[in-house]
């Protein structure tokens, strides 16, 4: 079992997150996560789902996915070839002789302080995963009252994988 | 029509993506965005969707949102009392010669330039939805190669709102 990062293009229309979410449902593939979003071109939009699997599901998923009409192309982004980030909120409680140690926790992790209210505070993180449940795990000392994030984006570095579709 | 940022706690279970993309598409709803990811407690996940239409559709869309039982809790941000976020990954087409330019551009957006090859760079942006455009815009004197995005997340200001499940 690993983690797989499939980065797909796909048609920017309007069934085709419940199509490929329903592909996977139905299969019972275990998605660790999906995010979509559109790209440059409306006409497109690129999603990210992050699998895990042994070597013959993966396989089995890349079959699934070449069969869907509205795959434009598939990826996997490999760990050092790829930037992957994910984005989290956070909301925890927090009174006023707790904010010190908070900032300074969050500095370390270059997270920003959003939202400070009477009795709680949240926080942006960007980062690779590991580097999110670090910093959660850091703030395990306080009440965790909402937790929000997006699930993985991510891109190939360097330019010469890069697809020109007209 | 409007904006609208539905902030759903779902069960935590493999179908509940498709089912809830399911409900939109089927319906004809105009989906903006949708993410997903596990909270603090793996029972759950918190999806937050972004949906454009008038009043009447906003309120048809709480109606089936409140018939699915995979949704425990169902919120609307509204902007000065929530925080919305999204992250961007940007990979454009610059030589050595636009390199310090794009790094201007990234220092003013807070942008991180996460990768640079020999004629392209990644930058990586988080903000809302109109910082992310302006940023976009900002580089139109340069090839966009691949665009990745997240999708919006966010969550309520302060801790009145706070469900407690248990």
């Amino acid at each position: 079992m690993h983690r797989t990062v499939f980065s797909l293009l796909v048609d920017n229309t309007s069934g085709v997150l419940s199509r490929i979410a329903g592909m996977f449902s139905r299969r019972g593939y275990n998605i660790d996560s999906l995010t979509v979003g559109v790209t440059a071109d409306p006409k497109y939009s690129r999603m990210t789902v992050v699998v895990n699997g042994d070597a013959q599901i993966i396989e089995q998923i890349e079959k699934q996915l070449r069969k869907q009409e509205d795959v434009i192309e598939i990826k996997v982004l490999m760990g050092g070839k790829s930037v992957c980030r994910e984005l989290i909120l956070l909301k925890i409680r927090a009174q006023a002789k707790d904010r010190q140690d908070i900032a300074t926790i969050s500095d370390i992790f270059r997270a920003k302080i959003v939202d400070v209210g009477e009795d709680s505070m949240v926080m942006e993180l960007t980062g690779s995963q590991d580097k999110l449940d670090a910093f959660i795990s850091l703030l395990a000392d306080y009440e965790i009252l909402e937790l929000a994030r997006t699930g993985l984006t991510g891109l190939s570095r360097g330019s010469d994988d890069v697809t020109y579709l007209e």
